[in-house]
């Protein structure tokens, strides 16, 4: 494994999700592993942590959460623009080698099943809590963080270091069309 | 009204929160006008578009939402940096005057009581749709967005351009403790 790769303090992983990048969502049930790109994923507590996420009827991706009960959320990079791009763009039902077309190579962590996507900037290891009105009305699903990870190249200390970093570890903030945006500076209150 | 302000087509106005911007959500009921700033807001879905914002039971423009069934997010930036850090770090229960102290200006629409705050880069006037279970659970809540408007001097033709605005328009991503990122530049992939 990657050896940049440090746990987040658990009361510190909303940090990973509050600037509000694009994610990617990844989950694997019955030797079936998948992985799509996801603008609509938010912090939604801080303690114990817990997220939103959008997933329309109409992924692959969704299935495999639903069946499972988990699922991670990944902050990728510019790095990763257009694997997170391609992830959102294709579908495992019709391109059952959708991962290896997009490059994304998939890694797990000891004690959980749920895959995770190499080489982003950081990882939040969810499971779910069963809301099936939230998910049917709304495509709407609300994960518990029960474990998180960044690479410290970019995430330390409790704090994204965006400004120290190769300008390929910023975070990505999807538009539409394949337009992103990379975060940018830092904008600090003077208290 | 600031002759800039433009509405903005309801099938687009997901586009205005997709790249994840942290908010200014207000209210009024009875009288009483509040805004606060909230990071985890987000879009829901396209047609028609829906947001979901995080309200915490302490703050008092929560109970303005639940009286009035109405809230606007708007989209603020670079140049309402202390607004925004204030309204988030002070509330209406305490200080009466938390507005007039931030410096936020509120305006209204024509056909609508919630009010706006002036200065923002872009507004989504929202209408309550009650989910007691995800209101008590997780403080969240979801709005239909009816109407939508952003000044044109940084979204126009349906797509922000921070590339080409003065960047005192910028958005602002929150991370903590008065620390936020501005957003960057365009990443865009070639198709």
């Amino acid at each position: 494994m990657n050896p940049n790769i440090k746990a987040v303090e658990l009361e510190k992983a909303y940090r990973l999700l509050n600037h509000g990048p694009t994610v990617l969502v990844s989950a694997s049930h019955g030797g079936v592993a998948n992985v799509m790109s996801a603008a609509w994923a938010c912090a939604l507590d801080f303690a114990p942590p817990k997220v939103t996420v959008v997933l329309d009827k109409a992924t692959a991706t969704r299935r495999l959460v639903e069946d499972s009960g988990w699922f991670v959320l990944q902050v990728p990079n510019v790095g990763q623009l257009d694997l997170t791009y391609q992830l959102g763009h294709t579908t495992l039902t019709e391109l059952p080698d959708k991962l290896a077309r997009a490059g994304a190579n998939l890694f797990r962590m000891d004690g959980f099943e749920a895959p995770l996507v190499e080489g982003s900037s950081a990882w939040l290891m969810c499971r779910l809590i069963p809301e099936p009105h939230n998910q049917q009305t709304y495509d709407l699903f609300i994960g518990e963080v029960v474990a998180a990870w960044a690479d410290e190249r970019v995430f330390r200390d409790g704090h994204w270091q965006f400004e120290h970093a190769d300008p390929r570890w910023r975070s990505l903030h999807y538009v539409a069309g394949g337009h992103f945006y990379a975060i940018g500076e830092p904008a600090i209150v003077k208290t």
